[in-house]
């Protein structure tokens, strides 16, 4: 298990180089006497430097099949917002004045890197946030296409020409960078949602403050190293941690020209209006509740298959997880057999090697999908399958949910109106392919 | 009936204006006159002026539902040919620099004159090509689309712009126009190739001579002298009229730099090298042998409304038409009802409102279906329906082939290996969806 | 001149042919029966219909010319605001299903009919806005090239298609409508940025609400019919009339989706904020102070040309009018040689044929401009040429400033330091060229 | 110096990995021997193999700053080719339906492979082909842009999608690939052109045949191996050997879809009507006469700079070295202060540090140049330096021409006419930038 090592060093400048041999050779005493004292903590990264932070308040990453306290982020202290956002602006005018070439050519290394460290970008998101080495591998490379797509940014970049459009007279367009752009990411890809955000908008000629998610940062700390391994200069990109008031501080900021944010629908609404009332440009990707309609006429072997994975692949925390299926008249007496694939599946610590499915990401949301459950239950809809109570032998403490069927849903439950964001499939009925459409257009 | 209406005049002028005056105008009493005297000769388009041909040698176009000829057109003379070229050379410069906005207005007006002639461009084709009044409405309009795209040419023909690709340049890319193009027209859509022709080529600031079918040159005209009134200057569009040896005086020009060609594979292979040995770019559309699978799921009605409408729409003569079916299992038991349908539609002329099929294009297409029709039973297939002998009242001189099917054809068949060119459908058989992709795939 | 003419008819419904009627073909009579009693109003357009508004609340529209009123514009009430909406929103779903070839060709006649119309559009545009016939024109021109790109929409609108990305599996974009889209005008081009506006949302299929500028409404009506007349379905198009009411009732309409606004900074933060806030994607197009930079190696001649007409022409209210000029060394002395040339401009009412500059659009506008003249020479600044005591013969009342040079301005006075909008020209002076583009660059 | 080292083992297979071996861990007795013995053979790369040609007939590769044989490159055999074609045939289903991500994949890789061998390509062209280490890095490099730029594909080879242009009708357009395509390749940028041709080629899923030039084989070679280990499946990537033999095969055989051509204008022509007959697509990129026009207010120090770099550098042998400058007034007078600094190059062998320029590619191109120099003396030219009788230290045998200056040149000189393809610079003289353009656009 790959653990961040970075000991309480109240005013050390380490560089990412150093930061990277820690990282990565700490003797196995050194590593015992971190684990049997305070957990690290993880520097931000500000105008090239890892610093820690000065603030008083810190919160814990906890690995959500141990309850074992990976690290600590800080609640960054408001100078040191402003110090990186401010790294971010100074480092803004040479670094677009760099050719697309070159700045491509970061990018070019950037992607060699990533397939380098694959496996330890895989296993520390593990740790981290739960779910199998085999999805933790998805999530970097998913991510790492948005790299290779940034490698040929000079042609995505590029404006139009008109020559002689009047007498005499040409007219051309150029896409150029912003200036400071931010990126406020979730936990549940700690990979490829960094990885869509910085990438593109650094080979664009913009610079960039990414505020990870408090309950996974690693991996984005691991991504910015590999990053100025790759050649981004100082400053580019910049790594701050927190959470509301950082994100406020984002939205605020006179400095910070646009924002990408992908999360729950309430912070979404949250930050758009916040960051737009500021002349902001916004861009907020938001949740969804995914409906199947199956058919009776469809293949019944790779129907199912594909349900079970949309379903209760990543433990159902995808915002495209399906989490309802429609079923079109004589379907519905599919569900039994959905029902034996899906108890199959084996809920273990995403590290084990036989897991198809890892934990949620934290006790409070294992209390939340239980609850929608129970209150999808008290609401008249049938358990085919219960996954709340499953108990993983050797993580007894982890926040596992197994696979959850409920069928007989309706549109008025709780179960049904909220984003349940847990490994629970809801089944309903329709007669027609059309009833079944104008259910899934009702639902907001 | 339409009729073009230049009287022979050795060595007059016709501003378009007069010839579209004489064109719409004449009284009965001249078109009783010129009825019974010669023919109406159809003059060259040489830098604005509608001219006389010098040649001695003609050719009628005639009217394949009445034998009627209805017009001329000359052998152009080399040197008239030249004169065309040097009007096209002529014009390029100013007509280059013209800005693209003022180009696209052109066009613009002439989408709109299109409009307005709409019925007379159709009226025309019927006459000189035979197909239904509706079909000759389906041609140019389907030239009329790619007039409207030309309107829009200032967005597809810019550039692109890529600054600081190095430190200190920028790039861009101008979409220039190449000089003289030319366009070698088909009989069978005497207005859309054209209109994919002249349209985009002018208003990328090219200039064009266009060699008309012909056997239908009268629509061609007719869009000139549109294309005039739209504000097209001299020298821009310029038509000549001729066989073979215009084509190959169109390959061998040092001054034309590019060729269009619509047609037979013969000729289209001919032209290809012919005029890329002289470092013309040439684009060379030729012709196909389109096969329909029909598995035995589909949907009957629908398959077979396609099947007729495919294969006997415009008399068969379309690059597109579908010349060949290959039923799939049981498939191949609709065949009566395809014949039944097809039995249905109505032969007559053109003009005649109730018409769904016209003639062909002339006596020896006519020869030549028939022909490939014989040589199917001889070699074995079945003939379903026969249209070889029909009769319209009215028009017992026309060139009419009634739909024919031919069941039972095999690879090695004549009538499949040549592509027919009128209203005949080939019927074969295969066991499985894959048999029948082989047999498409086998097909040159 | 021109003049809407529609009678005070509580509840009639115009419908458009009718409006279009009694615009052109009022009797002498009737218009100055209309001038002694109350001056038209205008109505809205909702669903299709042109319905006069139920408010008690009117604007006068006036010719700042004559002060004369020309017409009154309702502060359209709430219900009417919500049906415009609604009619918008149900228009949308047969208006964005209809193919994109269709919806382009409403705008290829729509380009034929504003070119037909061009003259009585420039002369409702010098009546309501004060600009000359010939700016008038221009101002419909350059809208009129937006109505023609539409035409070309299809293109535009084109998604990708990647085909086999991955085993089986092919992706495509479509780029959609949003729905309703609202449009919130400026009185500097009455035409121009309605046209900015519309057109382009409307063929995307998108339907539309506009609010055109409460001081010059008319060139917005009479495009509406021209829309119409061009085959624009009812409720795709509609336009409501009103202040900051109607403003903030766009922003914050649920079932509008977008706003475009072109105008001045204070409304444009304001709009971006409110509207944002409701999930809107709001386009913003504020104010400018543009500056000109003047090198002593210049061409004199095309320089001084340039100055005058890109500073004092449409009286300078144009959000791309020059309003300051900074001269590099010795070019300082051309200020003489531009004080001659802008002295002889010709100030007089837009309709006169010799107008060089019309009237500024109210008499609180004009006293602004001469508030900041005055506080120019206040702080310092000379005033080598002063317009503000113009008087023009028939046209006394009118809201008249002369063309006006301060020179010696400073960076900290207030006439440079606020968007004047009016016939004035600032003159400062910097010893080279990078102390000419850092003055530039100061400016916000 | 680096060279290639296959022993003559007539029927022996060198798998890629054994031929980068032997290439680098030769020891140096083994070298010793090979050297005394006979040249190494270039092989031939059929369907992933290195494979020696059968053929009799050999031709040797010479280092034209020594005159010593490198290595040697057959005649290939008639069979030998159509084996090429038939693995790039064979291997073109495959390719074609490897996903375009995949295909991308392999030049990601190939690019950090270039890089890694950047120094062994650089010497490999200086001992081939004669020009500086610093150029032969710069060829390299202009190559490399282009794998990072295929790197990108699936970006550059997206069609377009249209949704509903008619009820009901979505279209979308795909960009396929050819099949096989082929490319013949000039000498003077031995790693530059064939990184123009097969990385785009291949990574639009074609497969390839790629002849490289008889004269410096080399770097082709290595690049293919690299390709190999960069992933690209066997029979991707085809190389044959040859002279005209083999071009002529290329554009006579049916299997090859598309040529691209970088060399001579007489070759060019050739090529592009042969192909052409064939029904092939040609792209035929021929040579240049590059003319500069000096105006007497240009910067002298830049311009003079920049004239002697593009007159000389590579030693003249770029299809874009400016190979004639047009003074314009008293610009003339510069040419002594350019003779200066032409004076001032260092000629010398490429692989050592000091040289500005390395040898002609051979004893005839020698010639030729000396030839047109002596030519032009006679018709009249002046020769302000003559860079014919240069001898270099240690090199005494090399193809140097040192920097040559003609003063007084009109237009009907041959030195002028033809393209001299050496470190030669023709001086003319206009009396206006008129006189001058018009100079320039008579030449062909």
């Amino acid at each position: 298990m790959l653990r961040l090592s970075i000991r309480r060093a109240s005013t050390t400048t380490l560089t990412p180089k150093m930061f990277a041999l820690k990282n990565n050779s700490l003797s196995t005493a050194t590593e015992q006497s971190l684990r049997h004292s305070d957990p690290p903590k993880v520097p931000n990264l500000i105008g090239g430097s890892f610093l820690n932070s000065q603030s008083s308040e810190f919160i814990d990453v906890i690995n959500p099949a141990t309850q074992q306290v990976v690290s600590q982020i800080p609640l960054t202290k408001d100078e040191e917002f402003k110090a990186a956002v401010s790294a971010a602006k100074q480092a803004f005018p040479s670094w677009r004045n760099t050719p697309i070439t070159t700045r491509q050519r970061v990018m070019l290394k950037l992607q060699e890197l990533i397939r380098r460290d694959m496996d330890k970008l895989a296993m520390n998101i593990t740790t981290e946030q739960g779910k199998t080495l085999k999805d933790a591998q998805g999530d970097v490379f998913r991510g790492l296409e948005v790299v290779e797509h940034a490698s040929g940014m000079a042609s995505l970049q590029m404006g139009e020409f008109a020559s002689n459009v009047s007498h005499g007279i040409d007219t051309y367009s150029i896409r150029e960078p912003l200036g400071v752009c931010a990126g406020i990411c979730p936990f549940n890809f700690p990979a490829m949602i960094p990885l869509w955000m910085f990438p593109v908008a650094v080979t664009c000629g913009n610079t960039f403050v990414l505020k990870p998610s408090e309950k996974d940062p690693g991996a984005s700390m691991m991504l910015a190293e590999l990053a100025m391994e790759a050649g981004l200069p100082s400053g580019v990109l910049n790594i701050v941690h927190g959470t509301h008031d950082i994100v406020n501080a984002i939205c605020d900021d006179e400095d910070i020209k646009a924002i990408s944010f992908v999360g729950s629908n309430t912070a979404g609404m949250h930050i758009y209006a916040r960051a737009s009332a500021k002349g902001k440009r916004v861009q907020s990707n938001m949740g969804a509740k995914n409906h199947g309609i199956v058919m009776p006429d469809a293949s019944v072997d790779a129907t199912l298959n594909a349900l079970v994975a949309a379903g209760f692949g990543a433990a159902g925390q995808r915002c495209m997880a399906l989490s309802t299926v429609v079923f079109v008249g004589d379907a519905t007496e599919w569900k039994n057999e959905l029902v034996k694939r899906a108890k199959s599946l084996k809920v273990n610590a995403g590290t084990e090697p036989d897991a198809d499915l890892g934990p949620v990401i934290s006790k409070q949301a294992k209390d939340r999908v239980c609850r929608l459950i129970q209150s999808g239950v008290e609401n008249g809809a049938k358990l085919l399958l219960d996954g709340r109570d499953i108990v993983v032998p050797g993580y007894e403490q982890g926040n596992f949910v197994g696979p959850t069927i409920l069928s007989g849903v309706t549109e008025d439950m709780e179960c049904y109106k909220e984003e349940i964001f847990g490994p629970v499939l809801l089944c309903m009925q329709a007669d027609s392919l059309e009833e079944a459409i104008n259910i899934v257009n009702r639902n907001k």
